[in-house]
């Protein structure tokens, strides 16, 4: 994979960040632990989370041991977490291969997620930030928070932007603020820039979501990806589908989906529905909006090139077809 | 339940500890969560963990709430465990309640523990102490490595001794080390009392964990227990079986039984052999072995009412029957 280019500046550490993943992982004395700790992390995903605490974490020469600690922690704490939203899923496949849970079953991927989880904090720690630390671990509270609420809200209706933002903000803009807050601490910037990219990251976080949501309708551009709709089909209603459902009277063939009625005759209605609707141009202005604010929050930083990476970062979460 | 005597001097500290658990359970603002969180937490369990931190933390009269946040802290970490122990499990019950996991299924039981694992992270940073912090994350490391490394060598044979103390010393003493050093360093214990705690919860943990084998074997003294050998009937080889596998040549009923092979005709020619063979009294005396490293560990400090207590405390964990 092509690295995009506001990753430049911090190419190198980015490497260093995914050696110390794979580094730790087998660093276990016992090799069958050390392969399934190893499994998860093998393959690299798009590393926006740790892109992030390296590119905030520049703000200032200072700190930038810490800071790479922090993004190696960000990165594993994000693949834990996707190792039990897969568990829970039962997920046969993630970054095209196959699962902890599909190959191990849930009982081993439980508890790799555990261990995952444990030693992206332990990583925090060596910072020797105990506040970076105790965000952190607000953060993996939120992580659960957000999937818990997904889960328990799956199928069900009505339910408001309100309650949907909030779960989105735990499951998704939360790792991304302290992701970037983080970098920003351990570099030792002012009080201004650091408030500055905890709101940028918590926007960002926000945007990201809502295309994510609109890629699951649209589907994945020109890719093999996963199937049309999924969300939906799980139970999970995602903002275009309540955007939808806000205003359509019920019954309805995407109320039916969510509520898993004949998927089959649904599926196909439902999706002529929001096509016809506007209600994808809708949520991408939404998605425009917390972009905007992303990059407003933007505007205590002085300019030169980490700010120029930050704001292509902005735009390349809201544009990406993938 | 009627306190033990050697928790006399922390009772009212053990009482506000679970009062905290209680609160930050509830303290979520979403009803569905807040029961959700709640259920592991209600019904107290032996409080060994936290009794130790407070006992440890009473070696001088510093930092006393410190102690409390770090006391919540290792029973909420405990639970958390639990949690997913039961999770992998499908265990129904837990201190006589339906677990999470019989309610609401895995993937409830899943995020839940993820959440209780991550808010006794955070009630842990309260206490402001990196190196605390840390310990408590490489706990959280060695309860998910023990768990796993018992799930992997389930049904196997041979295992060495080295392997299965290793392993209970991951499942189970790390957490009493981390409980009883964590507490005398956050009182401002001198480092030779604070090393002197950790060996003491380290051995103390290890004795209790062995005590646990036996009674799987023996059966819960005149009560109405879970049943006999379920640890080796479920493939977990524990203590006294594997000191007479390490005798009887193969084939023999223990090594059929740790297999799965004939579980009804295996069960009751395993239990002979055992009740047979003194090595419930050896693996007894391996349990003394370590109460009485305990016992020494505490040599360094001085005479008082928590040395005198710490030594009853050991004594009952190797005493109890239950």
């Amino acid at each position: 994979m092509q690295a995009p280019p506001f990753y430049r500046p911090v190419l190198g550490d980015l490497e260093e960040v995914q050696e110390r993943l794979w580094r730790l992982a087998r660093a276990v004395d016992d090799p069958r632990l050390a392969a399934l700790f190893s499994h998860p992390i093998e393959v690299p995903g798009k590393r926006i989370r740790p892109a992030l605490t390296l590119l905030a974490g520049r703000l200032t020469p200072e700190g930038r041991e810490k800071v790479r600690l922090l993004a190696a922690a960000v990165e594993l704490l994000h693949i834990a977490s996707l190792v039990h939203d897969d568990t829970v899923d039962n997920a046969p496949l993630r970054r095209g291969r196959e699962t902890l849970v599909k190959l191990f079953g849930p009982r081993v991927a439980v508890l790799v997620g555990d261990y995952l989880f444990a030693a992206s904090a332990v990583l925090v720690c060596e910072t020797g930030h105990i506040g970076v630390v105790r965000r952190f671990a607000e953060t993996i509270m939120d992580l659960a928070r957000g999937q818990l609420d997904e889960y328990l809200s799956a199928g069900t209706w009505p339910q408001t932007r309100g309650q949907y933002l909030r779960r989105i903000g735990w499951k998704t803009a939360s790792l991304l603020r302290t992701a970037a807050e983080g970098g920003a601490v351990l570099c030792g910037a002012p009080e201004a820039w650091v408030a500055a990219l905890r709101e940028y990251g918590y926007a960002l976080g926000m945007a990201f979501q809502i295309v994510d949501d609109v890629l699951d309708v649209t589907g994945v551009g020109g890719e093999v990806g996963k199937p049309v709709m999924a969300d939906l089909r799980g139970g999970v209603l995602t903002l275009p589908p309540l955007l939808l459902l806000e205003r359509l009277p019920p019954p309805n063939p995407l109320l039916a989906l969510l509520r898993g009625e004949d998927p089959e005759v649904n599926l196909a209605r439902a999706l002529d529905l929001i096509q016809g609707s506007g209600v994808i141009q809708e949520a991408l202005e939404i998605a425009h909006g917390f972009l905007q604010q992303a990059r407003e929050a933007l505007a205590p930083l002085p300019d030169g090139e980490v700010k120029g990476c930050l704001l292509a970062l902005a735009d390349y979460v809201v544009e990406r077809r993938k």
